[in-house]
């Protein structure tokens, strides 16, 4: 193999791919990138078995062929290259030497002939959506999966269209986020759970444009995520999704609404005095048109006042101040409306058209 | 005691003195801030003995007193509050209480009766500096000090002052660093050898700027430092430092001039190479107007081919990378000059007026 390309579209190409290296695994091709130039393009490609990535850089092929090389030690090297043209070719012994500019460099490989590459997946069950929406909608649900293996439905998220309705859920047991967008076109329904590490890894390869336009398809297996150069595979999660909308309910005794980044503020300075050996609530007394913010542990105090517009009964409510802390952090809202039932029933932090619902339930506090 | 201060003057004493809290020790008084309140001014101190800081922070004495708290927590606390006006007020209990807008904190605290001051250090011997100046010799001496503590005086700087020039020395027996800069009056001639650790965090309190200036007294036992509102009270280190002119030559048999930021790229690539377990040189051939730079590991190889400007003899010779570049990022020229005597003999960057001169020994190399 001989290829040529620039520093910085090989660069965004090892970026892309690695985020499907595993760090951990001690199998070789896990933790490789494969380069393969055929007669038509040049491809990198890694894949762990859970998330399998694959992108076309531009660049001149010299001669075809290709080869498996460490992708942590090919990107630190490329890194650190000229920001010119780089030559790879491959000699007899799986090396690989590299070109560039005065520099060269000469590295192990294997020839790539066991590499795993990407299952094929069936393009029957399709929708589209921009880059955009696709990242803000991961982003602002994913911090409430679980990292419990033994609930493993729990550690993705449902990705459930209706129409041109799509609604993303997660949930931890302890909380549930639900995101509704709206899509350009109308599909037929479908469900699909997709695993936290691959939408995480996602966000971070999604370049989230407004005008970029991610295409997915689902299989009974696999998801498959197709977007500039880009393809994404994953595995999908296997079992039914919890009912969420038996869950749900929009009565109240108790709501308000609060200046969003005060509140996040109070909360933040609030969890100083949380040690995880006590893990001690936040008690918020909602009365009249105040919220009094209270913690006293072993540490110290604190008690803040907040400015609340209120309808519905007084309630003074428990919480752990990290699950607040995330559904807040993911609202855009300057205001954000908060319903209350009792001491013991769960919270919600919704919209008016519920684009967005967080849910969450409330620590038991010593009255 | 009771004081009110704005939360950025308050928050800024705290990052200043907070260079002095230890965060090992088991004694509560060296993870502490005391903050005393006199008829006169808010002084915030810490002091690990090693090092001590005090600086006085702008706001109103309501009532005279002193608290030691936790500075950490009460770092994080301040952090945290709004920009706004701060109150702290002590009550019998030794708790802190601090108001800020509509939030109260209370924390646990000591009377602060057994704190450690500050040692009272003679004014006799002193220096002027800026600091600009002083800060910007210490972090391009620092990195060559040892970490080794059986050879003490190697973890600090000798810092030597004759007539108007101060010189500021480092060394760790595989090289050796040297900054002269000019003073602006004479002083008489004197020597101090510094902690490495009380030089490191001047460098993050002193602002730098060229105007502002540092006043240095030195005693058989302490160095102070005076600047703004602020004193560093630091223990010396006891003994002789190695005769740093005896072991310095101009001789040389090959001279070159190389483009600093090249030279640095170049070997920032060939430490890839380099694992911790077998440390293999790099190998610079020296030839006619090229450096050719080489290293071969386990991991792979590299070579690359620099431009130099050359006087004298052709040589191959052997250095560790992470000297050369620690050496090369502490010159701020575009181009350096490198003078070479033979394969085992050191080798020096410096420039004419020797404002810097940094020494570092070669690696014996298989010929």
């Amino acid at each position: 193999m001989k290829i040529s390309c620039n520093k910085t579209s090989l660069m965004n190409g090892i970026n892309i791919v690695s985020k499907a290296v595993s760090a951990k695994s001690t199998m070789t091709n896990v933790q490789c990138i494969l380069i393969e130039a055929s007669l038509s393009d040049i491809r990198l490609i890694a894949n762990d078995i859970e998330i399998g990535i694959e992108t076309i850089i531009e660049g001149r092929i010299i001669e075809a062929g290709k080869i498996a090389i460490d992708a942590k030690f090919f990107s630190d090297i490329v890194r650190r290259l000229p920001d010119s043209e780089i030559t790879i070719e491959t000699n007899v012994n799986n090396q690989a030497i590299i070109h560039c500019e005065r520099n060269e460099t000469n590295i192990p490989g294997t020839s790539g002939d066991d590499f795993n590459y990407l299952p094929d997946v069936a393009k029957d069950k399709s929708i589209t959506i921009s880059q955009f929406t696709l990242k803000d909608v991961i982003q602002k649900t994913i911090f409430s999966i679980s990292d419990q293996e033994n609930t493993k439905i729990m550690t993705g998220e449902l990705f459930e269209v209706n129409g041109d309705e799509l609604r993303v859920i997660s949930l931890d047991g302890h909380r549930i986020s639900i995101r509704k967008v709206k899509l350009k076109e109308s599909y037929e329904p479908m469900k699909v759970i997709v695993p936290g590490k691959t939408l995480s890894e996602m966000t971070k390869i999604l370049n989230g444009g407004i005008e970029d336009e991610v295409t997915i398809y689902i299989t009974d297996k696999h998801i498959l995520f197709e977007f500039d150069q880009t393809k994404v595979v994953s595995r999908i999660l296997e079992g039914e999704f919890y009912k969420i909308d038996q869950m749900l309910t929009n009565d109240y005794e108790t709501k308000f609404t609060i200046n969003k980044s005060d509140f996040v503020s109070s909360i933040d300075r609030a969890s100083l005095f949380i040690k995880e050996s006590d893990k001690k609530p936040i008690i918020l007394n909602i009365e009249n048109s105040s919220m009094y913010m209270k913690i006293d542990s072993t540490l110290g105090s604190m008690n803040e006042e907040l400015e609340i517009n209120k309808e519905g009964k007084d309630i003074r409510i428990g919480f752990n101040p990290k699950f607040l802390m995330d559904a807040l952090r993911a609202i855009d809202d300057e205001n954000v409306d908060i319903y209350m039932i009792n001491q013991k029933s769960p919270c919600y932090i919704r919209d008016v058209e519920e684009n967005y619902i967080y849910l969450i339930l409330p620590v038991s506090i010593v009255a």
